[in-house]
């Protein structure tokens, strides 16, 4: 298999496109924007849920289900949050299409079953939610209610890119009601938390823990907490977020209980999502030239032994020794795969494996039979090392730690060389045409200032660090006053 | 907690629609004919998807995700499948909402987002999955495909009903393709075969094992195979079905592949699908005017403990006793929930778990602990033993398995003395009417009579069962010939 992958020095952007295609993660479909992702690519976002969902239940919340379709009025219900989705969503106007009388076997919209009201397509699930909650709370006995939905939802993108920016997109969506704000704040932080601690220690993604500043909060949202990742071409990307809202959703939606004097209160709520965009943030932040790179915590396949034979009673031999090896590492809990296909050369498989970003491959030969050993070789690092039978399965299992734990120390150290403090507009500009990153720089807190600076240079703010220090300085563009450093970046 | 449950005997649509709702499992949305799926009854089609895709995946199949969107143009690519599901579709025209000019605050459809081609929200997935397929298969190498889905779904129904017939509802969607007829046949009876397995062993619901006549096959499909289950009402409910496609989507879409010969042929393809309607279906094979019963295998808390306490101490000696039980039930991997709110009294958790359908209640009190006892309350049976603490871990893992049990005999009792066998129409009417259930009658082969019958009683052929004998006999409407008897029904 020949892998003819663009390299990353040479373009970035095309190596990312060709990766995620060449490696069986995803492709466009025959719908705009939208796309299929494929059982390789699912296989790995399957993980992702799993450990996410677990994490979900461990702190409380359980899963439900709510509908695809927001009426209109419903959705206009919160203006802002209506007011930031109304320019990208999908509009569902009809219930039927008929025959075309003017052409046999084609179909057309039939203009008599029009909607009375229009149904959006989600974007996202607020105000179906809201309306719903307002049946299922009474009393502050009824709070907290701790809800998560998976689902597909629908951003109208104009500009997609497969997995990072798709029209459909799959994700979960956390919704959640309380009797406080400082419940509700409590809430939103810790899932922060959770999706932090996820990307560092499955994704093997170092992550900034921040808050966005107003100018980039979710619509609807008192306060949008975030985790920032920085990707290996310098920019930036924004890996998940948990918004407080406020009592905004209750108001919109009369969502009112009876605290435990009696009094009737608004609810505070939260939501916060993570989405498919994690499979890019994933391939962009570990893999190489040579194909994807996948932490062993995410891998569908986490080992691959490969036989190399010259006959038939060679690799009747080699199978024999790989079923007690596959036996015992899948006892630790480990997926190997044994590739005997005999269709296919092994320097074929290897390149298979090696754009497939599995973690570990193992060949055995008749000289590995003689001596007893066998080659072990590294996705991440490249490097092969012959290993003795008698502590394959250990020097495997301690292996697939280490490269759970390199795969985050080098992506950790590439973002700590990232970051960097400026303290002019001149720095700031050089920062980011030549070494790129996180740009740490003082601002004056305005939106303004924000505009004019993501107008001259394309870079947001990113976020505003949640252990930032007090730090008295003057804005890098207006020079006004500031109290503390926030992060720029391009981002994605 | 008060139940107030209409008594199936009184009305037993209205009971169902009311259990659904108090026993906390779905209810009916803000949005026309789409459901919400609550918590409790998310945690069970959670147990039924984990239970599947093991099976799905056991058999060789992988997941991935397709569109939620079908391009108009390619949805009337398969002619009998684009007939049968335009009458009920879901239709996107535009893309963008734009501020009322006219009533500020409200929001109105920019006529200027119009898109170029119409896009259907998906009711089934073979037209968008089928146009990924052409790309995914040139040689003979590559097949089969055996892919499933897990996904939302819109059929724009117009008499609504929770879990069996919703507008929006949730599913699997197998979609395979292969080189051979006879491959194709094999695997779509092997995928009826899971669904029945599944139905026998987790949900304790009896199913028949047929194929479906002209009339009533999936529309695009040359066989449809399905389930057929029997509700405590003598009505049938379709429970899954799967699909032989022949080459009818592999022409349709173009999708060829070189054989080991080097010719080129079109590929044969299955599909096969069950849904959120197998809620229906579990509350209404085993449910009863207490509330839900629910088969060990997928209830979401398996055994429930309650402490019947005067004082605060009591109640501390109590919980530490079952903080034990509780540990060793769970290392045999038993859910089980302790009770211990102090909000509640008993009797309120007894009622309670009765409508939720627990299939096992313990009870400790001042009494017990002196004696060294548990009273054990089955759900299904909703009788009481008194069961000694040194057994008590062993009993209630062996109750459990014999409730699994007791509830597929029951069912399957009842679905066995409600299948009649016919001679005559008067006969045939004389049943439908009174005793109700399958109708097990010759019929002489034609969609004519099929349709008669239907308009005259209600009742369709809901299968051909796979295991019918072959019998000279002569239809009970037409009198003429046949060779083997249908299963007719009143159907869901």
């Amino acid at each position: 298999m020949s892998k003819n992958l663009t390299k990353r020095s040479e373009d970035y952007s095309k190596w990312y496109n060709e990766l995620v295609v060449k490696a069986d993660l995803a492709e466009n479909s025959g719908v705009r924007g939208c796309m299929v992702i494929k059982p390789y690519g699912y296989a790995i976002w399957e993980k992702m849920q799993a450990e996410l969902d677990r994490m979900f239940k461990e702190t409380g919340h359980q899963n439900a289900y709510f509908p695809l379709f927001v009426p209109k009025s419903m959705f206009e219900a919160e203006e802002k949050n209506a007011e930031g989705f109304a320019k990208e969503c999908a509009i569902v106007t009809h219930y039927r299409l008929k025959t075309d009388p003017d052409n046999k076997g084609k179909l057309i919209v039939d203009p008599n079953a029009k909607l009375e009201e229009e149904l959006i397509v989600r974007p996202t699930s607020e105000a179906i939610i809201w309306s719903t909650y307002k049946g299922w709370v009474q009393s502050y006995r009824d709070l907290p209610l701790l809800i998560n939905q998976w689902a597909n939802v629908v951003r109208w993108e104009m500009r997609t890119r497969l997995f990072l920016r798709t029209a459909e997109f799959l994700w979960q969506e956390g919704h959640t009601a309380h009797a406080t704000q400082s419940e509700a704040i409590t809430e939103s932080v810790q899932m922060m938390n959770v999706y932090a601690e996820f990307a560092q220690n499955f994704m093997a993604m170092p992550v900034i823990k921040g808050f966005k500043t107003e100018t980039e909060r979710f619509a609807g949202a008192e306060e949008t907490y975030c985790i920032e990742a920085l990707m290996q071409d310098g920019k930036a990307l924004q890996a998940g977020t948990s918004h407080f809202l406020g009592q905004n959703f209750a108001k919109a939606f009369d969502v009112k209980f009876a605290n435990a004097e009696g009094k009737q209160e608004h609810v505070w709520g939260t939501s916060w999502g993570v989405s498919t965009r994690l499979m890019g943030a994933l391939v962009m932040t570990h893999s190489d030239d040579n194909g994807l790179v996948l932490p062993p915590s995410l891998a569908p396949i986490q080992v691959v032994i490969v036989p190399i034979y010259k006959t038939e009673e060679q690799l009747e031999t080699i199978s024999a020794e790989v079923a007690t090896l596959t036996a015992e590492l899948k006892k630790r809990g480990i997926v190997v795969k044994y590739d005997n296909r005999t269709t296919h050369k092994p320097g074929f498989k290897f390149n298979e494996y090696e754009l497939k970003g599995v973690p570990v491959r193992i060949a055995v030969g008749p000289k590995d039979l003689e001596e007893g050993t066998f080659e072990v070789a590294r996705r991440d690092t490249l490097t092969k090392e012959v290993v003795l039978k008698g502590s394959i399965v250990n020097y495997v299992s301690d292996l697939l730690e280490q490269i759970q734990s390199d795969l985050f120390t080098k992506a950790l150290n590439y973002r700590d060389a990232h970051i960097t403090e400026v303290n002019s507009f001149e720095e700031f500009k050089e920062v980011l045409e030549h070494k790129t990153g996180f740009i740490s720089a003082h601002w004056d807190g305005t939106a303004e200032t924000e505009e004019q600076i993501k107008d001259l240079t394309k870079a947001t703010i990113r976020c505003i660090p949640l252990d930032r220090k007090e730090e008295a300085g003057t804005c890098v563009f207006t020079g006004k006053p500031s109290v503390g450093r926030v992060l720029f970046a391009k981002a994605y």
